[in-house]
C-alpha cells in the first residue's frame, strides 16, 4: 500500500526550509510520519527528548532535529533546523498538500429548494440537499451528501463533510466546520410519563452554533425544547460527543472525544470537558473549569476549579482517593490486623485490671 | 444572527393564551427561551421557583407565571396564566411552527426498487433508496437521504429522519421515530478464535422494533447472530446508545445517551438506562429496574432494583460506598493513627504486664 | 409483524442437516431464533446447559439438541445432532439467506470522477460519490450513498455499506468492511492555544487499515497529524469506538463497543480493548494486553497484562479493590468501633499505669 503523496530528496527539502544537510541529498523522501512508525522514504522529527528511544530502532531515511541535536546519536540523514517543528510542517505542507478546494458551484445532482438562499462563493456536492429557505453564506462549502434541513441559516466559511446533517431552523455562524455524521438539530430527549407511557415532548427551539467552532465525527447536538441548545463561538468539540437540548457551552471551550452533557447544563467559556466524561443535567460549569477524563459530574462546579471521579470531586482530593482506592486491600487487612490487636490489648488490659481488682491498693 | 420565527405582541400572547397581561402590551415577542439564556424580544417561562435565582439578570422581555407569582419580585412585562406550562407551550407552537410535514410524494431523485411496497400517503424524500423487496406503510415519511435495505418493513406513520439506516430484512412497527445517523441492523460484532484469527461468524438475524419507539441520532442496534434483537414497543432511546446483538429490551423503557448494552442482554419492561452506563452480555434486567449513570453492570438485576456504581450494587449500598470512597485519605490517615496509637498501647501493656511480673501476687 | 424468510418442515431441516427427527415431521418452521425469545414457527438450539432454564417456557415449535440430551425433558419436537451448533447454522443459513450481492455494475446515480480508477467486479451503488484519483479495488462493494474521498484507495473484496465515509487519501487494505456510518479520516483533534484561542494544527496524515479488519457503526478513526494512523490487519472494531490520530493498532487485535483510544497510543498485537474503556494519550500498550470494560487507562501497559478500574491497575489487584470498595462503609464502621475501642482501652492502661505509680515497687 502507498499512499498518494509528493516525491522529492533530501536536498530539495533542505532548500524548501534552509535547514542544514548532513547525509546524502539524494535520499528519497516521499512522506512524513512520527519517528517510531516511520518507514522507508519517511523523515520524521525528533524535537522532544522523550521520543530519543525510539532513535535506535526508527526506519525513518532522514530526521529533522535541533540545531543542539548531537548528531553522534544517529548515522541517519539529518536535516538540521533553528525549529524543527516549523521546518518539519513546511516539509509535511509540501508531500502532503490537501485535496484542492471545491470549485463554487452546485452540483447537478444536489437538490436545492428554489426558495434557498446561496451567498456567493458557496459550492454545493454531489447529493447535498438543501431545503426550503434555508440560507447558505458566503464562500460556504457543502461536501457531497450534506443535508441542511428548512430554514436553516449556514454562516460565511463554513465546511460542511459529507453526511453531515443539519435539521429545520437551525444556524451556524462563520467558519463553522462539521465533520462526517454530525448531526445538529435531532430532537431532545424529552418524555413525560402518563401512565407508564412516555409522551413525547415537543422540541420546538433550535440549535445556534457560534463562529469559529469545529465539530468532531458522529457528534450529536440536541435542539432545545424551547429556545436554543447553545455552542459557543471558538468552541471545538470532539468526536462522538453527546451535547443535550438546551445545553449551554460557553466560547473558547473543548469537550473531548465521547463526553456527554445532560439537559440545560451551562458551561463557561474556556472550560474542559474531557473523554469520556458525564455531566448530569441543570448543572453550571464555571469558566475555566476542568472536568477529567471518565468523571460524572453530578453538581455545579466554580470557575476554575477542576475535577476527577464518579461522582466528581476536587481533583486533587480525588487523586488521593484514587491511590488509597488502588490500596483498600492492604487498608483492609491493616484494619483486620489492627482488630486482633486491639482485642488482645483488651484482653491483657481485663487480665491486668482483674488482677489489680484481686491485688488492692495495699495503702 | 436571528431565528426564522414568528413576530407577535404580548397582547396577541395574552389572547392566544387567555392570560392576563400586565406592561406594555405592545412588547414585541419573536421567541420563548429559557429564563436564563432569554433575549430581547424572547418570552420566558418562569413556574418552577429554582429558576427564580436568573429574574435579576434575565433579558428575555416578558414572562410567563403563575396566578400565584408575586408581581413585585419583577418589573418585566408578565403574562399570568393559571397554567403556565400549558400557555408557554401554546406560545412556542406559534411561534416556532414546525416545519410543515412532506407532501406524501416520491422525490424523482429517490431510487426505489420495482418490487418495494409503499402504501398510500408515503413521502420519500430526495436521494433516497429503497431496496428490492422492502415494504413501506401508510403514511410513513422517509426524509432525504435515507436509505431501506432489502426486504426491510417499515410500519405506518414512521418518521426516518436524513442519514438513517434500515439494513436488510430489519422490521419496525408503527409510529417510530429514526432521528439522523441511526443505523438498524449492521452486523452483530462475534467472531471466532481460529490460531490468533478472528473469523467473522454470520449474523444471519435481524432488528424488529415495536411501535412507538423513537431513536435518538447516530445510535446504532446491530442485527442478531440468529433471530432477533428486538426493541420493545414505547421505548426510547437517546443519542449514541450502543445495542448490540440479540440484546432484547421490553416495552416503554429508557436508555439514555452514550449507554451500551452487551450482547444477548434482556431488559424487562419499563426499566431506565441511564446515560454512560455499560451493560455485559447475556444479563437479565427486571421490569422497572434502574441502571445509574455510569454504571457498569456485570450480573442480573432483580425487578425494581435500582443499581449504580462499577461493578454495579444496590443504588443505597453504593451512595455509601461512594461517600466513603471520597473519605478514603482520611480513612486511611485515621487508621494509621490507630495503628500508632494500639502500637504504643501494646507497649504500655507489655511495661505493665512486666511490673505486674516483677511484682507477683504477695497473697 | 413478520420476516422475510423461507417457510420449511421439520422434515426437510432434518434431511438437510442428517439430524434425527423426533415429533411430528410436518412441523412448519420459517426461523430461527434464541430459546429464551423464540416464537410460534421457529426453531432453536439448546446445546448449552444454561440454557436449559428456558425449556419449560419457550415459545419455540422444535429444538435442535445434541445426542446426549434426554429427550424426557420436553415434548418438543427435536432434531437430534451430532454436532447441533453446526446444524443450526445450517438451518439458519437456509432459512434466512443473506441479500444476494450486488451486480457489479455502477448505478447511474453514483457519482464517480473521470480520473478514479475502478479494478475489475467493483459494484458501486446509487447516490455513491468516489471523487478524483480515488481507487477501488476488484470486486470491492459500495453499497448506496457511501463516500469515497479524493485520492483514497479501497483495496480488493472491501463492503462499504451505506452512510459510510472514507475521506481523502485514506487506505484501505483488502476484505476491509466498514459497516454504516463509520468515518475514516476525518481530522484529528488538535489545537495550540494562542491567548485563550484554539487554533487549529492542520492534520495533513491519514489513516490506514490493513487486511481484512472489520469496523463497526458509527465509529470514527481521526487521520494523523503527520503520517498515518493505522489499524492492523484483522483486527476489528465494534461500534460507536473512537480512534484518535496517530493511533497505531496491531494486527488481530479487538476493540469493542464504545470504547476510546487517544492520540499516539500504540497498541500490540492480540489486545483487547473492552466496552467503554478509554486510553489516553501517546501510552504503549503491549502484545496480547487486555484493557477491561469502563476501564480508564493512564499509563503502558506490558504485554499480556490484563487491567481494570479507572485508574487502570493490574485486574486481579483492582478486582480486590472493587471487593473492598463495596464493603467501605462496613469498614469505615469497624474504624470508628477501633477507635472507640483503643480510646476506652488507652483510658483503662492509664488508670492501671496512675495505679502502678501510686503503688510503687515496694522491692
Amino acid at each position: 500500500m502507498r499512499e498518494n503523496t509528493v516525491h522529492t530528496t533530501l536536498q530539495q527539502l533542505a532548500d524548501l526550509t534552509h535547514a542544514n544537510l548532513r547525509g546524502d541529498p539524494a535520499t528519497p523522501i516521499h512522506n512524513v510520519a512520527g519517528i517510531q512508525h516511520a518507514r522507508t522514504g519517511e523523515i520524521a522529527l525528533l524535537a522532544a527528548t522523550r521520543y530519543g528511544r525510539f532513535l535506535p530502532t526508527t526506519a525513518a531515511s532522514a530526521l529533522v532535529v535541533p540545531t543542539v541535536f548531537d548528531p553522534a546519536l544517529t548515522n541517519l540523514p539529518l536535516l538540521i533546523a533553528h525549529d524543527p517543528a516549523a521546518a518539519f510542517e513546511t516539509i509535511a505542507a509540501h508531500l502532503c498538500p490537501p485535496a484542492p478546494a471545491p470549485v463554487p458551484a452546485i452540483h447537478p445532482t444536489a437538490i436545492v429548494a428554489d426558495d434557498a438562499t446561496l451567498a456567493s462563493g458557496v459550492a454545493i456536492g454531489a447529493h447535498c440537499v438543501v431545503e426550503a429557505g434555508a440560507s447558505i453564506g458566503p464562500n460556504t462549502v457543502l461536501r457531497p451528501l450534506a443535508y441542511v434541513g428548512t430554514a436553516a441559516r449556514i454562516g460565511a466559511h463554513c465546511l460542511l463533510y459529507p453526511h453531515t446533517t443539519v435539521l429545520d431552523r437551525c444556524v451556524l455562524g462563520d467558519r463553522v466546520t462539521l465533520h462526517s455524521g454530525v448531526v445538529i438539530g435531532a430532537d431532545g430527549y424529552g418524555y413525560e410519563q402518563d401512565n407508564g407511557v412516555h409522551v413525547k415532548l415537543p422540541q420546538r427551539g433550535i440549535v445556534e452554533v457560534g463562529d469559529d467552532v469545529e465539530i468532531g465525527a458522529n457528534t450529536t447536538v440536541d435542539r432545545a425544547r424551547f429556545g436554543r441548545t447553545r455552542i459557543g463561538s471558538g468552541t471545538k468539540i470532539d468526536n462522538l460527543v453527546q451535547v443535550a437540548h438546551n445545553v449551554v457551552i460557553g466560547d473558547h471551550t473543548l469537550v473531548i472525544a465521547q463526553a456527554g452533557i445532560a439537559g440545560s447544563s451551562t458551561l463557561g467559556h474556556h472550560a474542559v470537558v474531557a473523554a469520556q466524561a458525564g455531566l448530569m443535567g441543570h448543572l453550571q460549569i464555571g469558566d475555566g473549569a476542568i472536568v477529567a477524563a471518565q468523571a460524572g459530574v453530578n453538581k455545579d462546579i466554580p470557575p476554575g476549579l477542576a475535577v476527577l471521579g464518579s461522582p466528581a470531586q476536587d481533583i486533587r482530593k480525588e487523586r488521593r482517593a484514587m491511590v488509597a482506592h488502588q490500596q483498600l486491600p492492604d487498608l483492609v487487612a491493616r484494619v483486620r490486623k489492627l482488630s486482633k490487636l486491639t482485642e488482645a490489648l483488651a484482653e491483657k488490659v481485663a487480665r491486668l485490671e482483674a488482677d489489680a481488682e484481686d491485688n488492692p491498693n495495699a495503702s
